[in-house]
Order: C-alpha cells, then sequence, then structure tokens
C-alpha cells in the first residue's frame, strides 16, 4: 500500500536528493512535545479493545469525515453525552468505516491509517468493503499479542519522549504510576489551565473552588489565584515532568493590564458576570501572566489559537465537545500578541510557542513576528494543516523570513497513538522534500541540508521544549 | 495554437499519468450544472451574429482586460444603460481587440478563446492585428453555417444538460418553447431570487408587487411571501426543469430568526426602511428559509457569496451592472453559515453548495465546515478562480480535509456558450494533473486516480446537481 | 557558492527553458525606480567604510533575524537613539554575524549576500566562523580600492535609472550635487510626504511650519497646505528628477471629501487634535489629493499600505524607527480603495501602483482591481515577499486575472546598494522560471514568452514610472 519514495518530490534528480536526506532522518529517535495521547495507557499497560476502538471511534479526523457524508455519530459508536445506546458491535463499526475508506483518498489520514495498518499491524491488503472482515481479524488478533501493549508500541515505535497534556485540575494519578511503575519511558505532562482560566468554560467558578483545594491557596483573591498557578505548575513539573504549558483559546488575543484593573476583571470572571469581550480580555492577560510564571519557572508557553469550538450546537448537546465540529477561524496575531510580547518577547529566558489554523499569516503575521522576536517561535502545521500540502505551505510561507531557527520541529498533536510513527514519517519525508527542492534551485548548499534536516527532525523539538 | 499536453504536469513520468487519466475523461458528456447562458439561443436557434457579439462585448473577462489598459467601453461596443450611441462596426470591434490580445498572455480568457477559435472553428494562425481580418472573415462564414447554430453546437460540444439562471420573475417563455420545440436538448432553469429577497435590489417593492401577481399569493404580508416562494419554485422545477436555487450575496452571512422578527423585518424591507444591517440580516435569514424550503421540494441551495458590485460608480451609472467590475472581498464562513448550518447542516435531504472568492477561506473555513456537516458541499473555483492556478490551489486546499467526495465537480458559470468545450476540458485537464501528482507522489493509488478523475469530470455534478 | 542554475525548475527541459529565456534578459540594464539607497554615496563617492557598516548594522533583515535568537542589536552596532554606546569594532561585529550565518539558510538575504560577496567582491568561500576573518579582509581591502566607490559600483552593476526617496522636507541637497557634479549616473529623489501628511508623524505641526517656509506658502490654511505640496512636488521634479510621490500608510484607506470636510480635518490635524479615526481619514484624503495633483504634473501615485510600524514599543524607544520590527497586517483594498478609484481610476492619464504585504488579496482584491481600473497598475511583491517563493505566489496570484500588463517590473526598494544586482537577478531569474513553467504547460508561447522576460525585466520598469 505504501510506495517507498511516498511525499518526494517527482523529478528524478530532486527525488534522489530527497531519498538520500530522509535516509539520514528516518531512523531518528521519536520527539512528541505535544500530544493527548492518554498516560493511562502506558500506565496500566492494558491491551488495546479492539480495531473499532483504536482507529475509528476516538479518532476526530476518521468520524467527521464519515459523518461527512451522512452516517449518524452514534452508528460509529461515539457516546452520547447522556449514555444513551449507541453502536456497540467493533466489527459493524469496523465495517461501515472499511465501506466508506474511499472518502479518504488522498488525505491525511488514509496515508496514517494506511501507515499503521501495514507498518503497525503488518495488513497487506487494502480496506474496503470486502477485506473488512479479515484485515479486522487480523489486527484483533495482533492486539490480543503482548507486543502489541502501550509500552511495547512505544519503544517499538522509537519514542524517545512523550508529551501528553492535563487540565491543571487533573490529578496526575498516570503520571505518578507511570513514574512508580519503574517502565523507563520517558512520558511526561503538560500544565494546561483552560478550565480555570476561560471564564466561559463550563463550570468555571467551581473549577476554581477545586483549584483552590488543589493548591491550598486561597483563589477567592488574585493574588491567591495566581499563587494557585504558581504552586500547581510547580505541581506538574516535579511530578509530571512538565516542560510546558498549552492554551487552546478562541483567538490569540494578549492582555498586560494593570493589577488592579486584571484584579477587578477576576473577580468578574468568579463571580460570572463576565461579558464575553471582558472574558476575552481576562484570557488574554491571563497569557501574559503565564508569560511571566514561565520566565520564572522555565516552562515553555504554547498559544494555540484560533479555533470556534462545538460550531454545530445539536451535536455539542449531543455527544459534547471534540467530535469534529471545531472550525478554524480567520485569526489576528499582530495587534493580538503585542501586549504579550512587548512584556516578554524582547528576552531571551522565555520561549513562545505560537500555532495557528489561519494559514494566511504564515507569511503575513507570525514568520516577519518570528523572525524578529527572541522569545518567539513557530509551532508546526496545526490541525488540518498537519499534511503534505499543510507543511509545504508551512515552509514555503515561513522559512524566508523567520529562517528554520524559528521553528520548533514537529509536534504530532494526536490522540491516535498507533498514527505517532506515520505522522512523524511525514513531516520528516516532507521536510526533506522541501529541502531536496532548495538545494536543487540552488537556495541551500547540500550539507547544510542534512543539517537542517537533523535539526527539523530531532534537535529543535528537543531543544524548543527542554527534552 | 494548442499544446496537446497543456496544463499537465512537467516531469515526464508524470505527464504521461496524467495524460492516461485524461483520456479516460476526455469524451464524458458535459454536464453544466450552473451558468449564465441564454436560454432564448436554444428556444430560437438561431445563427449568432457576428464574431466580435459572440467574442468580445458580451464577455466580462474579455472587455474588463481590454478596458484595464485604457480602452473605453464603448469602444468594444458595450451598450450603454441610457441607449446612446457606442460602436456598432463588429470589424472594427474586433480589430481593436485583435490588436491587444497580447494582454490576455497566460489568462484563462487566452486558453479558453483559443480553444473556442482552433477546436470550435478551426482557425489555424494566432490572433494579432495582422491575423484579425482574416479570422474575422473566417468566424463570420462558419456562423453563417447551419452546424454553428445553438443546438448543433450543444450537441457538438456533447453537452447532456445546461442549466440557465433566470430571475424569480422571469416568465420563463424560453424554457417553454425549448420545451415545446420537441428538441431533445436538455437545458434547465435555476431559480435565482435576489430581485426578491434583496432588500437593496433596484426596484425591489416593484419586484414584490409583480412577485404576488405572478404567484396569486399576498405578497404584502410575510405568509404570503413565504408561499409565493414556494409557489415560485414549484413553477421553476414544473416549467424549466430547475433542480436548484442560486443565491449571489455580498456576504455569506445567513441567520435562523423567530418568525415573528422575521416578519418585522420584511415589513421594513418592502417599505424601503431597512438599514444596511438590517437588509443584511434579511438576505442572511431567507437563505434559511430557502434552505427549509429545499428539504420539502428538493432543490440544491447554492450561495455564491462575497462580491463587492459595481466598484466604479460612474461604470455603473453609465453602463449599469455587469460591466467587471464586480470585485470579491474577504468573506467569512465559520460565523456566516452557522445559523443556517444549525438549522439545517446535520441532514442528508438538503445539498447547500457554498462557493467563494475568498480562497484563503478555502483550507480554513470551507474545508473544515463541508468535512464534517452532512448538508453541506464545496463548489468548485469560481469566478477570477476558474483557472489552472485557482483549480490548483482549490484542490491543494481542500481535498486534504474535505476529501473529493464534499466536493461536486465542475460548474463552468458562463455567458460564453463556445468557452462550455473549453472550461471542462481545462478542468479535467487540471484535475487529471492533480491526481497524477498525487499518484506520483504516493498519496494516491492509481486505479482510485482512475475512479476519481471520472467522478470530478461527470458523476459528481450529476449527482449534486440531480441531473 | 551560487549555483548558475539557481531558481530554475528542476525538470531538465523546463530548466533549459528557463535557462534560454534568462540568456536574453541575464545583462539588460538595471532600472531601479523604488528604492531607499542614499543620494550622499553618489554625491560624495567616498569609499565605504567596512564590511559590517557594509552588510550588517544597516541591513534591517540580517539584524532581525540574528536578533530574533538572542542577539542584543548594540552588539550588531545599530545605534541607540539617546547615542550612547554600542558596539564599534566591525570585526566584532562581522564575527558575531558570521557565526550566526546558519540562521540565513534558504532565506532570500543568504541569496543576496552571496551574490554580493562572490560576483562583487570575488569571495570564493562560504561565510562561517572559521572563515569570518579572511572574508572581512577580503572585503575590506576591496573597499579601499576606488573600483570598489559607489560610482564606479553604479556603472558596474548596470544601472541605467536609480529611484532614491526623500521627505518632502529634504532639501536634496545630494541630489543638487549629483547633478552639479557632472557625473552621468541617472539618480532622482521620490516625493514623499508622510511627514507632512500623516498628523500622527512625529512633529507634526513643526513639519508644516518647515512645509511652509520651503515652499513660501502659508500652510496655515488648506489651499496654501495644498499649494506647498504643488510647489514641492514641483522642486522635487525640476531639482531631483522625480517621476513618482510614495506613502507609507498603516491602511490603504483612502477618502474622498467634500472640500470644506477636508479643510476642517486639516485645522484639527494642525493643531493635533485629530482622533486616530480622523487622522486615518485625513491620510485617506490626501492621497486622493495627490493623485489629482498627479493629473496635472504626471507623478505616478505609489501606495505601500499595512506595514504596522515599531511593533516593539522597548526596541523603538531605545533604537528609533526601522529596527525590523514593522509588521505586516492584513489589509483591504477593495473598500479603501473605492474613494480614490472613484475619483481618478477610470482615467488614463494617472498611474497609481499598490504595494500589499498581505499577500491573501493578491488574488482576492488586487489582480481584480489592477484587472479593471485604467489607472491601477500592481507593485511587484514588498519586503518580505521579495523572494523566491513570493514572487512564484505573486505571479501565480495575479496573472491569470491582471495579466502581466497591468503589473508594472521589479522594484529592489532597497537601502542596501551591493544587494540591487542580486535582487534584480533574483527577480529575473524567478520570472524566466515561471515563464519557462507557462511555456512547457501550453499556457504561453515560446515567443511571447522572450517578450514577457523583456518587459518584465526592462520595459515595464521603464515605462510604468516614465524613466
Amino acid at each position: 500500500m505504501l510506495d517507498p519514495d511516498r511525499l518526494f518530490p517527482t523529478d528524478p534528480a530532486v527525488r534522489s536528493l530527497a531519498r538520500d536526506l530522509y535516509e539520514g532522518v528516518r531512523d531518528l529517535p521519536i520527539i512528541s512535545p505535544h500530544g493527548h495521547t492518554d498516560p493511562r495507557w502506558f500506565a496500566e499497560d492494558a491491551a488495546f479493545s479492539d480495531p473499532a476502538a483504536l482507529f475509528v471511534t476516538p479518532d476526530h479526523y476518521v468520524f467527521r469525515m464519515l459523518h461527512s457524508q451522512g452516517i449518524a455519530l452514534q452508528d460509529l459508536g461515539v457516546p452520547r453525552a447522556d449514555g444513551s445506546a449507541v453502536e456497540g458491535d467493533p466489527r459493524k463499526i469496523w465495517r461501515l468505516f472499511a465501506a466508506n475508506y474511499h472518502l479518504f483518498r488522498a488525505t491525511p489520514s488514509q496515508l496514517w491509517l494506511d501507515h499503521a495498518f501495514q507498518q503497525v499491524f503488518g495488513v497487506t491488503d487494502d480496506l474496503n468493503a470486502d477485506t473488512a472482515d479479515a484485515i479486522y481479524d487480523h489486527i484483533a488478533e495482533r492486539l490480543a499479542d503482548d507486543a502489541y501493549r502501550p509500552r511495547a508500541l512505544f519503544d517499538r515505535f522509537g519514542i524517545e519522549a512523550l508529551s501528553t497534556t492535563e487540565s491543571a485540575l487533573d490529578d496526575l494519578h498516570w503520571h505518578k504510576l507511570i513514574r512508580a511503575s519503574g517502565w523507563g519511558g520517558n512520558v511526561i505532562t503538560t500544565y494546561r489551565p483552560d478550565a480555570v482560566i476561560d471564564p466561559e468554560f463550563e463550570g468555571f467558578a467551581d473549577n476554581l473552588a477545586q483549584f483552590g483545594k488543589l493548591t491550598g491557596e486561597d483563589t477567592t483573591t488574585w493574588q491567591g489565584y495566581l499563587a494557585a498557578h504558581r504552586t500547581r505548575r510547580a505541581y506538574f513539573k516535579q511530578v509530571g515532568g512538565a516542560t510546558a504549558s498549552d492554551h487552546g483559546h478562541p483567538s490569540a488575543r494578549t492582555e498586560d493590564l494593570p493589577q488592579p484593573e486584571a484584579e477587578a476583571l477576576y473577580g468578574k470572571a468568579r463571580n460570572g458576570s463576565c461579558t464575553p469581550e471582558e472574558a476575552d480580555r481576562f484570557r488574554g492577560h491571563m497569557l501574559t501572566e503565564m508569560a511571566r510564571m514561565s520566565i520564572d519557572d522555565g516552562l515553555v508557553l504554547q498559544i494555540h489559537a484560533g479555533s470556534i469550538r462545538n460550531h454545530n450546537a445539536q451535536v455539542m448537546q449531543e455527544f459534547g465537545r471534540d467530535k469534529g465540529y471545531d472550525i478554524p477561524a480567520r485569526t489576528d496575531y499582530v495587534k493580538a500578541l503585542r501586549p504579550l510580547l512587548n512584556a516578554v518577547g524582547g528576552r531571551s529566558d522565555i520561549r513562545v510557542i505560537a500555532f495557528t489554523l489561519d494559514e494566511s499569516s504564515y507569511a503575513r503575521e507570525l514568520a516577519p513576528l518570528a523572525g524578529v522576536y527572541p522569545a518567539l517561535r513557530l509551532g508546526p502545521p496545526w490541525w488540518f494543516h498537519d499534511s503534505y500540502e499543510g507543511m509545504m505551505r508551512f515552509r514555503r510561507m515561513t522559512t524566508e523570513t523567520a529562517g528554520f531557527y524559528n521553528t520548533v520541529g514537529f509536534n504530532d498533536d494526536t490522540r491516535a497513538f498507533c498514527s505517532i510513527p506515520a505522522r512523524h514519517d511525514v513531516a520528516r519525508r516532507v521536510d526533506c522534500a522541501y529541502l531536496a527542492e532548495l538545494v536543487a534551485t540552488g537556495r541551500l548548499g547540500r550539507s547544510d541540508a542534512g543539517d537542517v534536516a537533523h535539526d527539523l527532525s530531532y534537535r529543535l523539538a528537543k531543544q524548543a521544549y527542554g527534552l
């Protein structure tokens, strides 16, 4: 199924260059500094239950595409918010998936799935209605084998470091178990405080109360609230090995308000009386507070901005969050990041990594900003743009202004564990394809290209996230 | 003039792949589900008058480019709104066009015109000042031949179905004549109600009165107005074979207002007291009403949003609408389409096709939306983007997130009858070029590519529009 | 260091086509109709002082990239606003630059610098920490040679015409000296009146007073102020050979206000009481006034819109303007240019050249506007987009709608004198690469491509700017 020269340039001479560059980085360890795998997998090391539960039901890329052609989410086993019945037969779900596998033609999902089927599970046939059962049985049989348990796959995938993402309210139970287990895998957490920073988050007031309890700080006061963050960040560093925080906001807005104004806004947020504009301002201000804490504790600040969450109210009500209905929107960075960058952007002792879903900002805003502010780096192509074309656009639109060294290598950002090697392989191939083009058109020396390939595949991620 | 391998990739192996794919679709019948040809041509089947009237005067792509270099519209025979004199000698117009034909270098107009000159009329020389007269005479001679009458060309072009677009106030006279004539050509209409939906349309109040008369409904009331639409849509279906409605709004805004609010807004629209914001809200709400009617009567809902019409006030005053001065503007879809999509987007019994002139929305907004909402499909590259580069950008920016099956094949959207085969040929070539690249880079199987080529060239348009 | 086939397509047949086209334009004289070189160089013809002063300290592309990785501006010799000490040893600055030269991999800066090192100075080694001193010595030695003085280089570079840019308040002292010197080099000025048009410019009131003194007009009145512009424009034409004005505004907004409103706004601007909105409106109106003056005096009107200046307040305070912290922002043209275009856009006796930093406007707004308004032309890719990828995007996104003849050739827009041949060479190579692709894909005839290559490299710039 997989073309050994996939994603390389078509011109034979350039392809050969790309192949050489790729040979030099193909087997480097995987650094996965940002993602959403479940730490429980590595804590318990239990077998994955079945092919549908591994590949279909939890993967929003997969079920959103099937749904877009009229397949009901419940028929794919996606759980309902109220717990009422959904399809429970994994083989039936798998057959539906297989019969519609043509929908994924030329999508990154197909590339990731085929890679996992072939490279991880040794499947040799294309997936379709006819092969559905045989492939299901083949994968199910492998899953029963100890060699397909999470820790074994972690080792087989060559993962040197893997970050998960936990809410600031998470107790890091699984991370503690991983550490206590004596297993050598390097799995760390990331501090994600949206639930206690975003006044519009479900249960914000309760979250603050819990935040106070967890940290022993008085979150009814602004100073206590800030102290709670400091305490919790330290806990995430110490107990979960965190090297970064992560913030998923609808806009990239930052603010650097006078403390009395921030304090007053926090009061409003606490008692639920923020207007949407005030909620946005508060989130914006908190990014700058987080940045100031980063200067003290060294956590890298990641900003994932610009997703309009839960676009479909009915699906949100029936199935809840993260059901494929998060849609990117136009996002401003130039004015939005200015307050934070004016506060800390000139420093070399903090690293801010900005991600975007608005590609029009690559060449216009983010590359020019990252190409001058010492603190700012560009995250790799995110989400819908984590693809061949998305990666090529990213390099073509950022390199000339920001260079390579204001970027931070690859993030797989995935919940789909078996797609991790596929995703890093795609990133390495595309970067080598791009570098080969640069060499072939006299824009980069051959030897420099080899260094850069290594940097993009391995070193930059490790360095940017302090791994 | 025409390179037989035009628009194919330059790498010999990939070119050969593209050529093979193209061989498989080159001669498929043409499905033209949206356009602006004149049904009178097919009703009367009269000869076209002269080369200038066929190629220059009615084609806004052509006269806008000539005008951009300082040629007056009246010198190209473009009629004045007040009927005062303009150039009336077609040969003089043709000479002016020919002498400036270099302005079209590397534009789609040149490709379409050369294709029509060579393939439809058998012209063998390049057009320029020196060849102007000979080519004029050659084409004029052909036009006098019965084989160049509209119906003969329709058959020669291999058109299986052709939609025109008529105002909701049109009596469908020509469509009735076509049906009465016994001619077998499948020419249908499309329901275009802008004149009775847009409060800012010229003569809106009179239009509503006429709308009431045509339908026998009381358009002075909100319920009567909605009933008039239902009646008129049924008429367009029955008398003109319509399978779709079409809506050309300056923004993609939709609304789903409570009925009393919609009713009040209609009252204001009727008496001409809408503010611009209210007019926009009313148009937005009517899209959702149209969608609800579509669920009942099955008409496909097309939204052509984002053109700022009549940018030049002086040309508007002197020559009227559609004189090349419609300019695309930045257009939001994520927030704009939300009310309509929340109302009907989850259904599989309605099809909404969204077009855009803002390519920055392809990867950021439209592909993510069409890649999840069952009701939504992406229209092909529209207007200025109906070109090699425009089509390539469309595929590269939409396929990875929306796949192929949330798109609807090609629309030629043209007033220029003789450009229809050229335009479909360009679309087929570009799609085959893109598919060949996918195959050559391991992103699509060769056999799948053949299926997709057929789908994009024929099946998807037929299916999406119910033709 | 330089690949003789750099920037050409990789397919051998297309590369060969590009090479042929390039051979035809490589040695054409350079027309540089817009830039920021210092006329003093040509007036005094003194030797450049040292390699760091030539290549590092004045080049914001260079020092911004070094700074982005944490190198302090003062360590690169960038002068402080208060005159306090910065690094003064050019060799130390050069070593810092050389040791970090890898940051420029695959950027246009690297291409320009390598071209200058190799072609202008005969350097044969790659620059890095090891070669820093030897290359420094090599260049320093050349700079002491008369053959490396400004006028000698001007001749060696094959410059036929070079425009500098001076403030409306400049006395054109150096331009007068150039003319008085009897030297044959064609160096002219450009009228840049931002300091007396932008109410938010530092010292606006004083600037107006000085403007009155320089012109003998009463700038305390609106009529006197307009007369001062007319007088000063005539002075720039007569004394400095100006053929164009240039306007650097944060937005592309234009207005065409009734004269009493403009007069009242000028009153507010004069006494410093404009709100930001009023300041923007005044700037917008003045563009239309400038356009009306252009009809009388023939100066080409250049609009460079969309840069948010001095994004970092601390750097602005410490080092002043133009320190790499100007960041492009999203810019609207469709609504913004409408008042000016409605006033003069239909005329053929004025030329307006629009530049953008917002590439999303190329295909959506600027190409459609330039493809219809007789007065409007598109400037070449500007600033961060003056690069291989930027130029390719420009051609791919504008040609199909605006053609070649609504563009104006290349602008180097540089302060870095030694980069002029490199920049024009890059532009010629990229245009030839693009044209070769068009020929190879049947979108342009081979012979037409040769004509177009010549037009883009030479004729269009000369014609558009009246040089």
